[in-house]
């Protein structure tokens, strides 16, 4: 993977300048850069690193004097880290997992596997599955019963897809992800201390140990195309349609999926985020990290959580909130802010008290 | 899985009505139905959908107008959920593991394998491990030596058992399941930071470095019959005796259960539930998503903890609760109501001390 | 795994009494252990235990009353959890991994294995991968290229390492555990709603419809010595550089750690803490469970929080906090004390602004 300055700036849509023949093998901290690096240096303040290290190439800010800062050349764009998306695709090494079926993997009979597919040792492809040209299977994944999995798709190492799940083309799995694990559902033969509660708001009424029969998952998993699931997170399977995971929608680590939720559109989700059961998220939501969601609700397109807020009612679409339970960002921050006064507001209404006695007395 | 309407309200101990023989491949949402399909309108509010579908039956709530709905054929019950419990379960088309034991297994010789037992592919069982009939061991497992599996247990794939593990009968886990992971324990060879703050309740004194000795456990794991755990959930090993999980408890997905911890019979935990060491919790519990209960305390019988309430100390028995720390769910409510109202507090008690201080000039 | 009370005595570095060549097998709680049995009891208040059960010998503080209690022989320490560490250590009856390279395991060829390494059914090692010696590699593991393992690790079941990963010596990990999965980083073409939201503290400005770029990890994840992995934890390569875990550090399960993040020696995170992206966690810190930090800020040396704390800025050294965001212990107990005296607040206000009206219309 070395290339020339020019041909990364013609790959990734950035300018090259000085020696753009200049060959470049890795991609590297300022300071830490060898001969053959390049230094990537996107935000000025971290300029000085580079005289720490050895590089004669950087990525740098558009303007940025690069002669001034002794490089042989530069390659320049005006958002450095959209172009670090481009330049890490192109240095990426990679897992280097085998090419072809390979001998130690099991694959049914029966399953559709597509051209240039790589399945790896102690993969298994269950019957009817079918897996789409170029997708990588890593080793130790499954890949169950008539699952569909699209083209140009990467499964890392110990992946697993339950039967009938069907995910568009472009997927990437971290290791350990799980897709269509049965749901979480279960129904007490009469009505439970739960439902009274959440009818009452608090008073669960007369208690009866009761033991939970469980609700099947019928249905399966949908996911669109270009969706990225961090590792070990899980997506369960609806319980009558499936689960629905929009398109160009992307998970971090340790994310909770529960059944029959649906996901729109590029919405991003950070680590640790929990979705319950039948909530419906809209397109181009962020949720910051161990962010969770009732069940059962709606969170419209656009909205914004930080991290940590549990959203416990219906959130307005283009909100941002944080917060347990969620509120807007501003209220938090006021609410906080009076939270940090509270010791002080009631010495003012002890004092007042005493003043008014006073006053009183004095009458 | 093709039955008469009759076929299934036996099987369910529900009603049919109209053409009882009619048959039924499949349960569907009303609007997305076709011809051979069983619509499930349980609720009132959706009986709509079912005219832009084309079911010929239902299943519906006791003394629907099945017949005004242009149906052939109608199932009810008087509790819907429930009935759908049933209604899953005969209808659930399975996950399609083989039977018997796969020729890429790896079964120690030494193993006691029941009646009608299904390994897949890849699946390990260890020494002296016993699996009890009927029960599934899916692709990729790990039964650890000396563990022993009940009856009819269904393990998906990638699911972990440590060594002498005990699980009842009809245990299903999920993919990913981690049973018999080592529990967390570590010591200073001195007195800890963390010790003295728990003392002073935020003081940790004088900061030393200090090193963590490991506690190995020496004890595993049992679970009782009837519990299913959710995909990527961990429970660990005890240190001296087992950690122990109740009958007909049910966990859902990445649930942390730590050493030495006692679950009560049918305690239902939902996602990225953790429960840390030492800690007892009672019977019939419902805890929403993302709970936490600190190490060492009890939770009793009948306690429901609204999703993201971490329990810090003690709650007593049929105590619903809510928030961060754990209060009353009324309470709850209250504490909340009064943040939101803080910021007119805080002009109410200015109007105040401006009054007072005319009044006392007015002296 | 049978010893004489003094050959555990020489092994801990503990005072045996009584009949030090009392042979026991195995280390059980008072009330349940048998005549071969070592009963544990360090706490003076479960001593009526012992009476219960059938202990000849047990472990107990220094200065206990072994003969007044009916014990032939004794183990006693100063300090007891810290001695059971070590008892425990010899007695830990393991999980039985076999020896040597297993039939079905798939090693590259040109791996490095260390003398005396076991690797388990179904576990693959990569290109020019590096194991030390005496490590155990476990059922249906993955080792990646390029990675390099320490000598005397035990990877249980499941466990994956990715390409590139350094981890130093006696490197423990339990079932499910993932190191070096691709860190979770995205961008869009142009300004987010999110980078929007933070400028301002809440207003996301025009809201547009963006696909997200992937930004890929060029990074691996480096893994000082003496660290251990709870079950399904998860840590993320960096982008340009690695991740990196310092020595002596302690994880439980379902820990996330995003990409950049590095931890410094001797850190202890319990179950279900979440790190974001470029943050720096000091020496000697822990975390109680559940605890979060956000992304790019910095916790210092011997910081200490309590379960479920969420650190939204830069915490100071040798702090100890608690509380969603995170505040000093005590600030926490105070504004919490506040807030459950809150209803009495807005009572006295209005007692007050009865009283002032009254005072103003008697002028």
């Amino acid at each position: 993977m070395a290339y020339t300055l020019q041909q990364i700036a013609d790959a990734i849509g950035a300018t090259a300048l000085g020696d753009t023949s200049l060959i470049v093998a890795r991609v590297a901290e300022p300071a830490s850069a060898g001969p053959d690096d390049l230094a990537l240096l996107t935000n000025p303040k971290f300029a000085a690193g580079l005289a720490a290290g050895k590089a004669r190439a950087a990525m740098l800010w558009e303007g940025a004097d690069w002669e001034g800062m002794g490089l042989a050349g530069a390659i320049v764009s005006s958002r450095g880290r959209f172009a670090l998306s481009g330049l890490s695709r192109i240095m990426d090494p990679g897992q280097h997992f085998g090419s072809g079926i390979h001998a130690m993997a099991v694959v049914d009979p029966t399953a559709e596997i597509g051209e240039n597919v790589s399945i790896g040792p102690f993969a298994m492809v269950g019957a009817r599955a079918r897996i789409g040209a170029n997708s990588i299977v890593g080793p130790n994944c499954s890949v169950g019963a008539d699952a569909t999995l699209g083209a140009d798709c990467f499964l890392r190492e110990q992946v697993s897809i339950g039967a009938r799940a069907t995910i568009g083309d472009r997927f990437i799995a971290q290791p350990g992800v799980r897709i269509a694990s049965d749901g979480f559902s279960f129904v007490t033969p009469e009505k439970s201390g739960v439902e009274a509660a959440r009818e009452t708001l608090g008073d669960q009424g007369d208690i009866k140990s009761q033991t939970w029969a469980r609700i099947h998952s019928l249905g399966s998993v949908t996911i669109g195309d270009d969706v990225e699931i961090g590792a070990n997170s899980c997506i369960d399977c609806g319980t009558i349609r499936d689960t629905v995971i929009g398109n160009g929608v992307k998970m971090d680590n340790l994310v909770h999926i529960a059944h029959n939720v649906e996901i729109g559109d590029n919405t991003l989700l950070a680590g640790q985020v929990g979705i319950a059961g039948s909530t419906k998220i809209g397109k181009n939501v962020v949720f910051g990290g161990q962010c969770g969601v009732s069940d059962n609700i709606t969170v419209g397109d656009n909205v914004i959580a930080g991290g940590g807020t549990k959203m416990m009612s219906k959130v307005p679409a283009g909100r941002v909130v944080l917060g347990y339970p969620a509120v807007k960002m501003e209220t938090h921050l006021e609410m906080y802010k009076g939270l940090r006064r509270l010791p002080r507001l009631f010495e003012d209404v002890s004092a007042l008290k005493a003043a008014i006695s006073k006053t009183d007395s004095n009458d």
